[in-house]
Formats: structure tokens, C-alpha cells, sequence
């Protein structure tokens, strides 16, 4: 189950402390330009170290690409791609061996498993992310080459922000706000956090534009439904909203539904998505992320035999995850919209048949 | 794409004004006493027809098991249950042949398919989730053996509810109102909804007991994930929390974390999900419903020809999805559990030991 | 597992004695006329009942379809198809409520689930396959709108046959004899083992024509490999060749290499498939059927207790079931090379964007 | 498509002349010691280089296991293994840029996807199989823990060999031949071919003993069929057997029917699985390899642009790919198993049950 998707499939592997993370990026269509540079950069939008919001660790985070890609064109064959783990500091974990820290996976996992790497989570954590945003990338690629685009941007941070949209101002936020007028007020709202040792939450907003109408495979493998698994699926997620969402539920037919006209639809309360299948209209994700659950304070805590202690987590952490947070979850949308544009391809017959009627010998 | 889940695998079939809906539960083990009454009595809780917030259309629902089950009991085989259609009026869908319903699947699966069964919305009816609700009954069968149950209610209707969660009185309640001093005024407004020709929507608690650590199949198989994908692909849905939700997203980590001591956990803001692992608490789940789409008020619409036109939907519709979803949203989380349930039997390499040392010859 | 194919994805369920058998048959493009009568015929051909080599039970075997078409055309719904058991005759089972058939899948079977439908082997039986060549039908009927053929024949019975391969002729023949020279003396043969109340095996051919080239899903969706899990999946097959098969084991490379000149392929051991894809050229199985288990002969066996007993069925069995198996045989290849044909529809970036960007809204 | 198996499931990526070859195996249950020698000594065994059968191409293949282990212990994490790619020498196919190798995967893939990487096959490469063996050297581990053991060897070579199946002996053989008495001759056959720049055929024998009986999951997860496409989905094989196989259509049902007594079968026709699940006895399988398609002669062939073109491969290639091939079939088998045996784990209530109430806390 460290598969995701169906015709465009994503399988990862690695863990935080390992010798790095990589994934498998199987289905992606022959001869598509891999442009390696851009899939750098994704990962350098998901890199911290630098930002106010970030952890202070240093993640070289270079891709390297193992196979699928030939003089630069995809072949067909599954795209591996390596990211070796540098500067881990395994021995900030060495005291947390048989320790489960609150709100993490540790107690979970070890009910499930009955062993653990408990260095920085081991597969648990976050770092994993990594391989998603490469991925997501490589899905990027392809997404562009159809005229589809993925934007994301942070609206709050605890708590503090707006109903404000800008995604380009967000592209080149340093905390991906995506309203200008509050972006300072979030920063301040980090450091203070930071202060005191704490964490915050934060809602991220994301945005798909130029998606074809009929994306999306009923009944269970709705576009709604998966964008859901994608986003919850994501560290410290815990809800997720498509389109009017949570306001949806207040609101009485008459007001919540989009009504047509021949230039299109009325409103967007739908989010893009209409009984699971895309409309065409842009597509429209929130997603709310909890705070970090690694803080500088003081917590109750049990350790693997049951004892109780009390742990006080040192390390390097995202004050707000939400923030990195933001660009896994263009990749996983991306990777979620380019999987139902290979998978619709054969919704109609007329579409099969056209397929290989053009098709001539060499 | 018309099934659901790995190890205990769903699939269905049938639309609102064919022949009837099904379902095939594959992955049932063997030995399941299957209580025919049950899954009856979980269909007739799903049934419309003398509710305040349901459609008035009588949909008798008898479900007819047709395979998968010897003598009372599971043999192993595919369980299929027919639940066939009756009193589908498909008349009152004859001017809608050719015209979009606002908020409905019609226009983005006409977009997919070229061709449409528009006769009660075809395959994209609500009507389908009886064909889970059947599934989802012999899941809870499973479910009790292991001491696993699920319970639903409705918080809020159109806004009106409050935050008690009294699962037990939901049971017999008309609308499965989660607080009996709110629910005479919940009623008073789906009743005032439905003179006013409008409808609403609805806030839905699911919990799960009994849960036992350790399930969800990291990283792509989480059941934080699953959850998700299986409430959104739920018609109507437009946003899933898990535990404190959105709420996590406005709190700092000291706030949020579920420190823990020797009798366990000291909060439950997790919702019995850590790191996509069930912990052994509760498992709470929210899901937001969007109003009916089906009103009868006037609507602007289009035709499958792009032709502007005006809607006003007669049929019988529910004012409320969101009431019978509480049904539907027991029987997915059900299923989910129950497949989490049978796919963690080989976490760990001490158990498929214990497994194949303990079995005998004849 | 009881699914097969990715994106034509056939469930079937039932049991021999149960209410019927059934098929779900997903991922069918919209737009396909369902002639319902091809379906049947395709029924008729596998019905045992007049033919010198099936048993005497009378199967009506009347395909009812209950979901995803609609006007007579697919919608792109899931279309199931329902078999009622009609003639089965369960007495004739009561005494081997609690033995094991020798060669059949009682004792393994039990082994597994340790209850068992023993009537008639339940779902183990053949009877199920009545849901594949219905599925099978209905690929056929995608097939042919892309110029693909599926027939079969069967060469040997009982050791007695010849190498000739007159699929025209085997459509027509009792026995599905692929030569009319031989035909009368494997008639002979059956006859004296039905005489004898013992069964004989056969040996099946397999051809697909206009196959385009490019099908399979390198590398664990080769079509060679699924056509091989295909057959060996059905019932009482014991081994399975491609193109010269075993006889390519003897070969040198010089021998067995297929040439090509601007012409095409200067030779056909291969089968139609090199490193797992199509070539275009026609696809060849053999496929090697036991004889039927069910003899009217005495026989040593066990019961579920563990106890020697002896054993001689009495019922109504076929005595060569590589004749009717032919017809599984073809649905089963039908059913594999149309997933294939779907699958192959994203191979190529270029294909991918000319289906986008040629769509266009109402 | 580059996974295979369902609960324990392998993906593999890499090409002949990329930067190396890799799995990523998933489903491992946590808490098996992971041996990496014994992962390197299967390696070895598939190693070409100084057999006489092989190419004299040196493959290092070193594994290097990049995630999944902690303190040589599976963690439930997928574990990644890589080996790089030493001693390729692209050059040796810089003329065949354009052309398509007879009875290669070269023309059907370029069919498939329009482009290619030609250096030695790319991803269609034999090569690939390394990764097979690897994953297959950690699902053998944990077999050895179930009592499960996997065998082959080589039968026949060019049609020279006999019926012995001494697997003991073939472990140690050069050739992995199954008979002392035939290996002279069999290496003769090698060298003779090798001589005349030709190659030939191999048949495989591969045996499982210690297969709990229930292993396959019926009717699409038969361990038959998955058998059956583990072994034609290996390069060169075309043509499997199952038990008796072949010679089954040859007998009446009195002579192959296994009888049983309180002792067991009385016979082993079967191959160790009836009705596609495990019956406790050892599984036997032949597997037909054809000769190598690289050889030293002139053929004929067409490039890329439909021009006829002749052909002489250089390179360094195996004579008999089978030799190496059995080693394949081994790991494959493996594979298969242990995917059944983690699948059978919920066959049973009861047993899921017992799974469930003997858990206990910390």
C-alpha cells in the first residue's frame, strides 16, 4: 500500500533517516520532455532552511533520475527517482528510541508493527513528501502539455489570514500567503510561535485550471473522492473541503446550486466537480492542516512498555507544516488530474475506435 | 472503477430506473453467520418515503441475496445481494431528457459519456447507496464479531443543530437528530425547506468503537485516507473532517496534541487516527452534505444541445440528502474499517507465523 | 479476487447451485450497441445438453442483463449480467455432502475455508463460467468495432487429432473439431469413454486476428503473461503455449527467430507477441485441458473427517470438457486483449494530448 | 504496470544501459531478519560471467538495500533495492540505434511507444530480471519462516536431458542441469551452439514443498494462473505446465485423477494445486524457454523507417537463456507464495478473529 493511483501510478519508498527517499513514477505516456530542472525546482519550493516558516535542517533534496528517461524523453518504462538523504542528525533521536511523541505516528505504528525506526519517524515522516513533489512534478509536465495548471497558496495561518486568493502573489511568498495585505501579520504569527516553542495550524487553498470536462471515474473513482484520499493521505491533514464545502451544509438549494447559462455556469459553488466527474470549471480545494505536532515544550507522554514520561523535543521543526504542506499538495492534485486524464481516455467507444483507425503501420 | 476497497472488495451496479441496484462483497471470509433481517434492517433505515426529510417516493427495497452465502453462513465466495427497482416512476423524468439538472451530475457525465440514462439521474443516483448499504451491513456483521461498531447521527440541518452527539437517541429518531432539544426544531426547518420548494443541507457525525490500534496500511492505504476518499465519493459530500478538524487548524500544537499517560490518551483531537494508523480510540469522523440538488423552483439551466433553458423539478425528492447519508456514511465507514481490518493480518511477520503453525490436517 | 483485468474489469459471482451465476462487467466505453442476442448465442455455443461430449444436465441459460445499457447502448455504467440456475438437480449432490471429489477442488478447497457449498463443487464449479463468456460476449462486440477476431477450436481429444486448424469449420462442428477428417473418430473416442464412465482430456487452439500491434502492459502487464493467467485460470487447464511453445524449448535461436522483411514476419513462432507485446501478426494459443474430474468409476478418496471412502459420481458430467471449454477459452482471450486495448490508449504522449485537445464543449 | 502481486507486491524499474535496475517490494510484514547475503549470493547465482552457458558480460550486481530495513530488520516499510549497472557497454549497440533485433521486444515496442532506448533492449532487457531475483531472495526469507522452500533446474537444454529431477545436484551445477548423467552432454550442446553462433532452448523445473494447502484465492487470484503468469510474463518463456500439464490432455480421468487415501494423495498429477488452491503437495511447473534471441548469424530484418536491413549481433549473450532463467522462475515463484499465503490470512472468520482477540495493549 505504498502505491497511489491507478493508470498513472506512484509508488515511494525511504524513510527520514534512511539513506533517502525516492519514488516510482509508473504510467507516465512515452515521449514526454523531462525537463529535470523543473522538477529541481519543485523540490526547492518544498525545501526548508530558509523560510520563516520552515525547519532548520538542511535538505539538499537532488533528483536523481534512475530510469524511464532516455536522452532526455520518457520511454514509457516507470520513472524512478532518488533524492539522497544529507545532514539527517540521527543522534537528535537517540533519546526518543522507546519514547512515543504526542500527536505523531509513533504509537500507532508501533501497535501496528511492533518495531519502529524512531529516527525523525523513519517512514512516518514527512520527508517522504519529497518523493510525492518529484512525482508530482513529472505529472506537471504532462498536465501542461493538456493546458492544465495547479496552483496552491496558504490562506491562514493560526488563524490569521483572509478570504484573499492570489496565487501568483503566493508563488513567491516565502510563507506562500496568499494575500499581501496580511502576509506580514501570518509571519509575526510564526515567530511568536516559534517563541514559544509551539506550533500552528494552517489552511491552504488549491486551485486546478484548464481541466477537461469528464475527468473523474464513477462511482468509485469519483475526482471528489480521490482529491480527498490524496489531500487527507498528506501529513497532519484533517479535513478537506471541495468547493463551497463546510458552507454548503448552511446553505438551501436555491443558493448552493450553480445554475447555467450559455456562457457557462452562474456560480462555483461546486468546485469544479459535478457527481464526481470534472465540469470544467476550475477546480477548488481547502485543506487543513493541524499544527506541528513536534514542540519545544514540555508533554506528557508513555514510552514502548507503557510507562509514563515526560518529553521535550528538541531536533529542527516546521513551526507550521501547512506551508511545505502547500506544494504536496499541488503535487498530489496533479498526480490525482493527470491519473483521470489517462484513465478517461476510453469513457467513449467513439474515442477507442478513433484511436486506432489513425493508427499505420512504419 | 465501480469497486471499493482492497481485501473486502465492493462492487456495484444498477441504476435509479433499470431493473434494480446490486452489489458484489468480495473477500468475505468464510464462517460469517449472515443475518438476512439485518441487512434488511439497514435498508429500511435507509429507505425514503415516510420520513419529514425524505422523498415520498416508496422504494421497497427487499434485498435479495444471490450468492456467497450456504446454509446462513459466508462459504468465501463473492456475496452478491439485488435489490430490485420498484416504483420508479420513470415518466416524471421524460422532459428531462435532454436537460441539465443545476448541481447535478447530468452535465459533466454527459460531457464523459456522450450518452445518458436520464431517467432519475441513471447511474449517478442516490439511489445506488442502497447497494452500499447492503455491503456496508454485512461489513458491520463482520465488524461485530471483533467488537467493532458504527454509529451516525445528524449535528446540523440548515444550519440548526448543536454540538451533542447522543448517538443512541439518533437511532430512533425520525431525521437521526444527534440531540433530542433541537431536533422538533430541525424538523420545523426541513418542513419550512420544503414549502418554500427548496431543501438543505446537513452536518453528519460518524463514530467508531472498538477499533482496535494498528489499522490503515501506511503510506497510500491510510485509513485517514480512505475514510476520506469513501465519504467524498459519497453523493452529495463536499467536505470530511477527521476529529477536531478544521478546528486543528486555528490551534497551536500544545493545544492540539493528545498527550497521553498510563490510561491513555488526555484528548481526542486526534479522532482515533494518528499518522493514518488507528490509535484504539474513537474514530470521528464529520461530513458535510450539500443541499437536494432536485428543487422545484424555477432554475436556469442549459440543454445537451448548449440551448438556454429553465428547470423546475417536479419528481420526489429528499429535502434533506444528508439525513439518509448518515446511513450511507455508516455502511462506507464500515466497509473501510473492516477491509483495514483484514489487511492489517500481515503487518507483522509473528502473526503470519502463528497463522500457518497453528493450522492442522483434517 | 474474484475480478480479473484492470480497466475492463470482469466480477463474476455464483455458485452451481445457488440461484445463478452473474457478471459485472466495468470499464465498457459508452456508446457500444449490446446486442443481447450475440450475448446469448455466445451462451448457446458454451450449453452443454445436445453435444456428444457435455453432460445432460439441461442449462437454459438465459443472459439477463440488469444495469449499464440503456436504449440498447452501453452508458459507460457497469453492466451486469445474471444467469438464473434453472436444472440443477442438488439431490444428486446429498451423498457427497462430506466427501471429496479425487481432481476436484473439494479437499483443497476445504483445506481453505473450511465450510464448503458441496453441491455441485458451489463456486468452484464450471457453471461460473457462464458469467465469462457472457463478459466475453460483450468484448467481442468492443473487438469487432476494431476489426478484432477471437476463435477457437479443438485439436486433439483423448490423444486423437491433427495438426490442421479450420476455425470455420470447428464453429460448426459438434465438437468444435478444427478438422472435419478427424472429427468423426474423436467423436468415436468420446463416445467409448462415456461408455467406459470415464473422461478424456483435450487440447484447445486459441487464435485472435487484426490484433493491432502494441498491446501489453510492459512489464508485468505483458499480454502473454495475462493471456497465460487467463487460461490457466479456467477450469481443468494444466498448461499453456504461446505461439511454438514448447516445441521453440527444441529450437535453435536460427530456427525460431522470426525474420522480417518489408513484407512483415517471415515466420510465426512467436505467436503474435514478442517481449510481451503484439507484433499486429496473429495471436496463437494451445491450451491443454485434463479430462473431467467427475468419472462414474470407483474411486478412493476421503471425507472431511479424514476417513478412506470410496467413491463413484454419479450426476450428469461432461466426459471432455476442453469442448465447451473452448468457448471460455475465447471469452477469456476476448476479455484480455480488449483490457489491453484500453490500457494501450495512453501509451503515447501524442495520442494522449490529440484525445484532449480535439474535444470540444456542446 | 510494472508491479506485480497484490498484498506482497514487487515493482521494478531500471534498464539494461541506464544507471542500474531496482525493486521496490512492498507488503514485507515487519520483523524479518533481512539477510543480505543471502539476497547477494541469489544474485550471484543469476550472475552471467563465468558459466558456459552465459554471457560473458561481467554484472557486478551488487544490492543495495535503500530503505525498508532498520537494524537488519524489516520495518513494514516497502524495501527499495538497487544495483547499478557495471560493465554496460552501450557501444556494442550503437548500430543497432535503428534496427529491430529479431524475435526481440525491439519492433512490437516501438510500435507500442514510438520511441526507444536501443541500448541493449532498455527497459526490455533480461537485465530487469535482476531485480526479480532480488525480490525474490527476501519473499524465499520469509518462506523459510513458513517452512516453504522453492527449487529448480534445468531438464533439458536443446532437447538434451532426461526426466531426472535431481534438485540438489542442480544447485551446484554449472548449467543447474537436474541430471549428472546429461550435464556432460548438455554442456556439449552449449558449447556446439555457441560454436555455430547460435543458441537454443531450455525447460525449467521449478518445485515449492512445504505449501500450506489453501494457498490461491479463487476465482481470479487462482494460485495456478498467477503461477502461470509469473512464468510467461519472464522473458523467452513460452509455454507452462502444471503438474502432469501437457500430458493431462493425453489421459482419461481414471488414470490422472489423483485418488486419496488417509496417507494422502495417491498420485501427484496435479502439481500440488486443485481447483486453483494449494493441496499441501509440492508444486511442480516446466517452464520452456526459447532460445536466446541474440545471435551471431545473418539475419533479416527491417529499421525503424520499414527499410530492409540484415543483421549480426555482436554483443555478449547467453546461449541458452533458460540457464539463468531458472533462477528467474525461482524468485517469481517465491513471489507468488508468499503473496498467497499473506492473502490467505482472512480465508476464515475464525482465524481472523483469533488475530484480533489475543492483541493486547502495551
Amino acid at each position: 500500500m505504498n502505491s497511489f493511483g491507478t493508470k498513472l501510478r506512484l509508488t515511494t519508498f525511504g524513510e527520514s533517516h534512511g539513506s533517502g527517499v525516492g519514488c516510482v513514477l509508473d504510467g507516465v505516456p512515452s515521449g514526454l520532455t523531462i525537463d529535470g530542472k523543473f522538477i529541481q525546482s519543485e523540490l526547492d519550493r518544498r525545501k526548508p532552511g530558509d523560510t520563516v516558516s520552515g525547519t532548520k535542517r538542511k535538505e539538499a533534496d537532488r533528483a536523481e533520475i534512475l530510469s524511464g528517461v532516455f536522452e532526455g524523453v520518457s520511454t514509457g518504462a516507470p520513472i524512478a527517482v532518488f533524492i539522497a538523504n544529507i545532514g539527517a542528525r540521527s543522534q537528535d533521536y537517540d533519546e526518543l528510541r522507546e519514547i512515543f511523541r504526542p500527536a505523531h505516528a509513533d504509537y500507532s505504528w508501533f501497535m501496528k508493527y511492533g518495531v519502529r525506526d524512531h529516527r525523525g519517524g523513519g517512514r512516518s515522516s514527512a520527508r517522504e513528501s519529497a518523493a510525492r513533489v518529484a512525482a508530482g512534478a513529472i505529472a506537471k509536465l504532462m498536465l501542461k502539455e493538456i493546458g492544465v495548471t495547479v496552483k496552491s497558496g496558504v490562506a491562514l495561518m493560526g488563524g490569521t489570514g483572509s478570504e484573499a486568493c492570489d496565487f501568483e502573489y503566493a508563488k513567491n511568498s516565502p510563507i506562500f500567503s496568499l494575500d499581501p495585505n496580511v502576509e506580514a501579520e501570518q509571519i509575526a504569527v510564526i515567530k511568536a510561535a516559534r517563541r514559544d516553542h509551539d506550533s500552528i495550524g494552517a489552511i491552504v487553498k488549491i486551485r486546478a485550471e484548464g481541466v477537461p470536462p469528464g475527468l473523474g471515474e464513477p462511482l468509485y473513482g469519483r475526482l471528489d473522492a480521490k482529491l480527498a484520499e490524496a489531500m487527507m493521505g498528506i501529513n497532519a491533514v484533517k479535513a478537506v473541503e471541495i468547493g463551497a464545502g463546510v458552507r454548503a451544509s448552511f446553505m438551501r438549494g436555491s443558493e448552493n446550486n450553480d445554475q447555467m447559462s450559455a456562457d457557462g455556469f452562474l456560480s462555483a459553488n461546486a468546485g469544479g466537480i459535478l457527481g464526481g466527474v470534472s465540469s470544467g470549471e476550475p477546480i477548488d480545494l481547502t485543506v487543513y492542516f493541524k499544527p506541528t505536532p513536534s514542540i519545544g515544550r514540555v508533554q506528557r507522554t508513555i514510552d514502548i512498555r507503557g510507562n509514563e514520561r515526560v518529553i521535550e523535543i528538541k531536533g529542527r521543526h516546521d513551526v507550521c507544516v501547512g506551508v511545505r504542506g502547500a506544494v504536496v499538495c499541488e503535487a498530489m492534485t496533479a498526480l490525482v488530474i493527470a491519473d483521470m486524464l489517462l484513465l478517461n481516455l476510453s469513457s467513449r467507444l467513439e474515442c477507442v475506435i478513433a484511436a486506432y483507425t489513425c493508427r499505420k503501420p512504419l
